[in-house]
Order: structure tokens, then sequence, then C-alpha cells
């Protein structure tokens, strides 16, 4: 009875994906709503997720020399306005501090929805010389969007992320570093989170406000809906030019410094949420999953059991995995089913009957595949799991996502598709704003990004016939 | 020239204290001004300590059961005036959202001072049974107080911490909680910062706003004043009357819970800095060192040398050390200064005639010692001085305190420390508030604490003869 309720309390994807989703995230105990209107409970479940991301990213961020700041929560009004396109950008949905203490402000600040503006007014002082340079800065924080509409892990009004800031002597310098993070973003995505994304620019109409350049790492959920999942902009010179930020170089000349920002955020885990997940609940990618091996004991009463429980937590912990024994006193079906809704990529089911034989069985999440093993060898063959269920579940994502690709050479194919099917439309463009706007318009499809890897599906525009300038995956997006 | 300038450039201590402190901060380049007022920038050097500082306590934490979580960073007007005693602490200095987007908000939000009524408002919902008790959640960030003098590190607007929120059954497991916490500071304090401090109870005076006790570990820093270095908090049932957080307990009664809190800030970086500091600059215990090891190669143009500093940087790397070679186009006599500013714990010398022989120059940074050893023993050698280094800055750092703590047995000898010697005064004390208070209009000292170890040093107040209550360190704090 008891076991039953957990899992009849998801609804199915297949029947309401957002209620799936919403779900997911209360039942695998991940957040909490506050009092504090779009803003939510970050809990140990979801918060650990977020931890893994942060740690092994970090890595990835040192090895390429990035170094980690912490700049004020706080945006005074005249410098946000100090750069046109990036105000006009942001300014409508901050959240404005007028009073500190009992006193009115002179200015009012805005609590950060980004920092570029900040770190201009920074690097203006800290950069001097041409020794100064590149600045390669990033800082974890949160940042405040004052959204109407709000999703857990998708979009609130406060949310988690890293933000890199670079300061370089030249254009190509800022290039270089903007298309290598995107690069780290897109491995980090593959290698740590089993998550396959499409590299590629966005057009002006979609880029980051104040950017020359952005481009993004778009991937597929499994309601065939894309997700921006990070994005690294090229500045060019046009906020230094704002801010004044310049260096003397070698010759001795004043120049202005190039930029460049790149931030992944805590919507991370929506994705991780919406690309692995099933009617069972989560299934967490192994290298993020707080816990990887929950060992379940069954009669754990029984003299042994759970003796023989911790005996084996503690020779996999030893084998360098995350894990737990569930020694409470819920029945052993409710832990089976709470492991399955938290996403624990693998269970051991240890038993007097197995004991008797020397052995317990391995239940994978992803596949819920049985393996029977000797008691000796479950460090190793967990190990070995942790490989394989990343490696299956990265392919199975990518076959989701080649599967629900669709190349349209046409008009009518274009809207055959939208009315049909579901994922990213690939199709040419002519480059003109307006008939990307008449596509969104007429399809509710935007221009996700125009992929690094380009594809000739015809000579001309999908949807005006003129002559084509690049193939963009268009597609719903979150 | 320019090696003597970077030396100059810090007034020394027993001049100008407050100067010194404001020298070394900008000079190793710990941090920086900004536009935000009271607001600062922690910079790469500085804000790698911190991280050092919460990866190393953030394990401490975790042994003892502390799960982390994330809570929004404002706090509406509503539930930060549910108790008392807390909104009186702290709503004079609080920074106040008015406005979000385009429009006014119906309720002002402030921005977290710290976090008690959102964990209370988030527990009362997530707390219902016994079985969910204790609570054990921790969550690290920034939050903001409207301080009108503001010092680096010390006290600014905002300023980074941890706060632990923990709920339980009992008013015992709350106390329990309460000093264990404070004992895993105090350890981390001398195990990993090489700083002594006196554990205590805080007298009614001092106590947070809303506590029953607050506990304190109290440092002394080079100048002889205190400084408050972390704090834990036992709440009894207080919150939880004011937020109705209730459990059904085994008995099937409806019961509150009992709740505590604790933390430390980047404030500890101030601690570092005027614990261990001396006129060439910081000087950084080896644990929290970004850069423990800096190999400074002389006549590096010199072939082989640098390859020899890159070899000697592989191995002390290999060795599990953070290490540098610093083969800037700067002078050696330039980088030994900049070595030591930064407060690197070893730099290690090399050059042509060190090769020859076969062996290299290490230099204690808090010493000066210089070693001469064999350029295969410098991976041993330095991984040793780690730990010297470490027991000796604390051996200074507490004979320090002890040469500076000096026991008043009457008011005169209490006058006459304030007048002429520097530290901590311990002195009996009635309990009498305006006692304590007196004290403090009379001398500028202020009661630090009721130390844990108690002595007995006379029978009577030092300041009005009555009855003792208990000994009490006095002192001067910031």
């Amino acid at each position: 009875m008891a076991d039953k309720k957990l899992v009849e309390s998801i609804t199915s994807m297949e029947e309401d994906f957002a209620q799936w989703y919403t779900d997911v995230v209360k039942k695998a105990d991940l957040m909490d709503y506050t009092s504090v209107k779009g803003c939510m409970v970050f809990k140990p479940a979801g918060y650990a997720i977020w931890e893994l991301i942060q740690r092994q990213l970090d890595d990835r961020f040192k090895e390429t020399g990035v170094e980690n700041v912490y700049l004020p929560m706080f945006i005074p009004e005249s410098l946000l306005e100090k750069e046109k396109d990036h105000v006009e950008g942001f300014a409508p949905e901050v959240a404005w501090v007028t009073k500190g203490g009992l006193n009115e402000l002179e200015e009012p600040y805005c609590v950060r929805p980004t920092s570029e503006t900040l770190f201009c007014d920074f690097y203006k002082n800290d950069i001097q010389s041409y020794r100064d340079l590149p600045k390669v800065y990033n800082q974890w924080c949160s940042v405040v969007r004052w959204e109407k509409e709000t999703r857990p892990f998708l979009r609130s009004r406060e949310f988690l992320w890293q933000e890199g800031h670079t300061a370089h002597a030249t254009y190509e310098d800022a290039e270089a570093r903007t298309e290598q993070m995107l690069n780290v973003y897109a491995d980090f995505c593959e290698e740590v989170l089993a998550m396959p994304v499409v590299k590629g620019k966005k057009t002006d109409k979609e880029k980051f406000a104040g950017a020359e350049a952005t481009y993004t790492i778009e991937a597929l959920m499994h309601d065939g809906k894309a997700l921006q999942s990070g994005t690294s902009h090229n500045f060019g010179d046009g906020f230094a030019k704002a801010f004044g930020i310049q260096y003397t170089d070698k010759d001795n000349k004043l120049k202005h410094v190039f930029q460049t920002s790149w931030g992944v955020t805590t919507r991370l885990i929506g994705a991780i949420i919406m690309v692995h997940g099933d009617n069972e609940g989560l299934v967490l990618p192994p290298k993020v999953a707080p816990t990887q091996v929950m060992v379940v004991p069954i009669m754990q009463k029984k003299e042994g059991v759970l003796d023989k429980a911790y005996e084996i937590r503690d020779a996999v912990k030893a084998a360098g995995l995350r894990v737990k024994v569930d020694d409470s006193d819920k029945s052993p079906g409710w832990k089976f089913s709470e492991a399955e809704m938290r996403g624990i990529p693998v269970r051991v089911e240890i038993g007097p009957k197995d004991i008797e034989k020397g052995q317990a069985v391995l239940v994978r999440r992803d596949t819920r595949e049985k393996i029977e093993v000797a008691i000796d060898d479950i460090p190793a063959k967990v190990s070995e799991l942790m490989e394989t269920i990343h490696k299956d579940m990265y392919d199975r994502a990518l076959k989701h996502r080649e599967e629900n690709t669709h190349a349209a050479s046409n008009w009518d194919e274009f809207k055959n598709i939208i009315e049909n099917k579901q994922g990213f439309i690939k199709a040419m463009w002519c480059g003109d704003r307006a008939c990307e706007e008449a596509i969104k318009e007429e399809t509710g499809a935007s221009t996700r990004c125009m992929p690094f890897e380009q594809e000739e599906i015809s000579d001309v525009c999908v949807h005006c016939g003129k002559k084509a300038f690049k193939m963009v995956y268009f597609g719903r997006a979150y």
C-alpha cells in the first residue's frame, strides 16, 4: 500500500510532461517553494547535485587558467546604464534596493542580474599594462531576475550560476577564449552530465544584450523542447569603450581591451531531470549523483544482515564511490521506490538468502536491470557500472536527439514537422531578422542556433525562398 | 631600487597598525575597493584563501552530519518581524528591495542579514514528525548589513559566510549541537589557521538577537585587540514558538522544536592577517596558502635554470603541495619581496651555482630562515616544513596571547592594565548588566566572553565588589 503510493503520486510524462517535472522535483526532494514569490529552496538532494557540478566544472575551469573572485551583489544604477544595449536588455527585470538601514539611498542599487558592468568597473582600475592581460576571472554566486513566470531550476527570480569575465589584448584572443569556454561546457555536459549538446552561434536577434557574438549549447529534452544550457559571449571592445578600459601596449600606445563572458546555471539540474528522468522519477548521471550506490538490506532485523550491509558499504566507499545504507524502518519495497525516485544509479539488495549464497543483487536505475554478483566482487562491479551507466545514458540521450531532429527543405515540410512531430528542425535561413521573427510568429519555433557543424539542406531560405545564409536549428524552447 | 619600493610601501605595524593592515590587504593583492560603497572585491589571492577555508571547514561539517542547502537571499518584511528580539537587532541595518522589474513590490523584501527567519519559514513545512529530526542544514552565501564604518574583511556591507541552522527534538540536543559546532570552529582555527582561540559564552548583553545563549571563539590580534571569530547560538524554542514549528512526537503529541545557528565569515581572513602578518606583509598558514611553495629561479636566462625550476615544481606538486614557479621578467630580489608580501610559506631559490652543487636554498616566510637542501630532498623537506611552520606559527600566536592576557583582581589593577598594557584582561564579574556597561563606558573594554575554562581570580566583582558570578575576558575589540 505505502509502496504503491510513492510511485502512483507521479504523473506520467506522456500524460502531462510539465506536471511530471513538478512531481519529480518535489518527490525526489530536490527543492521546495518558499514565502518569497518566484524563489525556491535548494534542499540537500538538489543542492548536492549543484555542488558536484560546481566542483567538477571549477576543476575544468582552473585547468584553463581561470581564477575565482567575488564582486559585490549590488550595481549602482549609473553603472548599469553605461552600456546602452546591456541596460535595455536587463533594466526591465531587475530588483532595486532603494533603502539601506534607515535611510533612502542617494542612488538606487540593483541586485546583479549579471555582472558585466561591475567587472568593467573593476577592470578599469585593475588593468593598466599589457602585462596585466589576459584577465581570466570567474565567480560563483547567485543572481536575480524579476521573472513573471517561474519554474523550479528552469526559471526563478534568484538562481545560482557561475559567470566568467575575461579581458584580452586582441579580438582574436577574446574570440579564442569565447570558443574555448563553450567547448569546456560542451565537454562537461557530455562527460559529466551524459548529455549531448549542439554547439552553435546565436542569431543577432537571440544574442546577449551587449555582445557582438553569443555561442550556445542547446540540449533536447524528453518532450522535444530545446533547453539553452550554457552560453559564451564575445563582447569585442564595446564594453571597454563604454567603461574606458585601456592598457598601455608594448608599443607604448593606449588600447582598449577585448572582453568575454560565459555562464551556466542551476538550470542544468532541470536539464538532467528532463533528459534522463523517467516515470519512476529522477535518473542521475553517476558523476553528479550525491549517492551513487544505495545498499538496501532485506529482513534487516535478522542477525548479520545489517552488518553485511555496512560491510558492503565500507568496501564500496573504499573503492571511491559515494554510498549509503538505507537502514531506516521502512519496508524494502518502499526503499526501492525511494531510491528509484531519487535517481540513485545503483542499488544493492542484500538479504539472508543472498548472504547464504555469498552474493547480492545489483539493480541499475537507468535500465532496472538486475545483476547477481558475488559479494566480494561488488566494489569492482559497481565501479564498472558507473562507467557503463554513464555511457548508456549518453547514448540513449543522443539517440533520442537524433530521432527527434528533422530536416525541412521547404516551408510545407517545416509546418508539417511542427504540427506532427517534436524536436529540433534543421533548415536553411536567409539571415534576415524579419524572416526569423515571422517563423516564430507562425509556428512558435525560435532559432536555437547556427550549429558549428553546418549541412546544406537546400540553397534557399526555408521560409522566404531567398538565398540561404546558414543552416539553423529551430525548436520550441524552455 | 624597485625591490626596495615594494617593501617600503608598507607602513610598519608599530607605527600605525590600522594603516599596516590596509597596506597588507592591498599590497598582497587580496582585495580592491569598488564603486559600491562599503563593499569590496575579493581578488584571486583573497578569494583563494576563502575557498581553502570553505572546503576544509565544509569537510569537517559533513563529518558531523551537516547537509548543505540554499535558501533565497530575500526576506519579506513580515517574516523578519515575527521574532521580536531578532527584528530589533537587525532591522536598523538591512537593505530593502522595494521595486522588482518595473513595479513597486506590495511588500518590501530585505536582503538577508542572516537567515533564521527564512529557515524557520522553511522548517515549519519541512518538519512534521519526530522522524524528520534533527535537521542539520547549512548554507554558504553572502549576507548584507548596512554598516556605516567598513574595513576590508573585518566589516563590510556585504560579506561571505556560512550559516548553519538546525532543529532538534529537545533542548539538550540543541545545546549539544551548539557546543559541538563551537568546538568544530575552535579546532579548525587551531588546526588549519594556526590560530589559538578562547572558547566561552557571551553575556546576555552581547548575545545574538533572539538567542538564549551565544557561544564564541575569541582570538587576540597582534595589536592586542580581540576579534570575535565565530559564534554558535542556542535559540531554545523561541523561534519555533514565534513561527509555529511543531512536530508530532512518538507519544503523538505536538511539540515545538529547539533550534541553533552558527557561523563564521570572511572576517577569518582578517584574523589570519592580524594574527600572523609582519612588517614584510602577509604570513599565510600553510593549510590555507593558495600557493604553498614559490620557486624563484636566479639568473633564469642561463641555460638549464628554468628547466630545473620547473622540475622542482613538478616534484613538489607530485608530493601534493600547491606550488608555482615565478618565471616573470622581474628581478629575483623583487620576486623574493613579492613572495614575502603575499605570505607564501616557503620559497625555493635556485640558480646556476646551486644547480652545480646539486642543491637549492629554501626560505621560510615565517622566520625567514634559510635552509640549504639537496635538490632531490626538496619535496620531502618542504612537506615537513609545512608541518613545522604550522606548529611554530601556532606556538608563537599562543605565546603572544599568553603574554598579553592579564589578570586583574581589583579595579585599580584593571585600570592600570587598560592604560599601560594591551590584550585580554581576565577578571571577575558580578553578572550585573549595569556593571558590564559601566566597565565599557569607563575603559572601552567590552566583555568578550565567559570562558569555559574558569579561574577564580578573586571572589568579588572587579568593578563593584559584589559577589562574583563568573570570570570574564575583557578586551577592546574589532
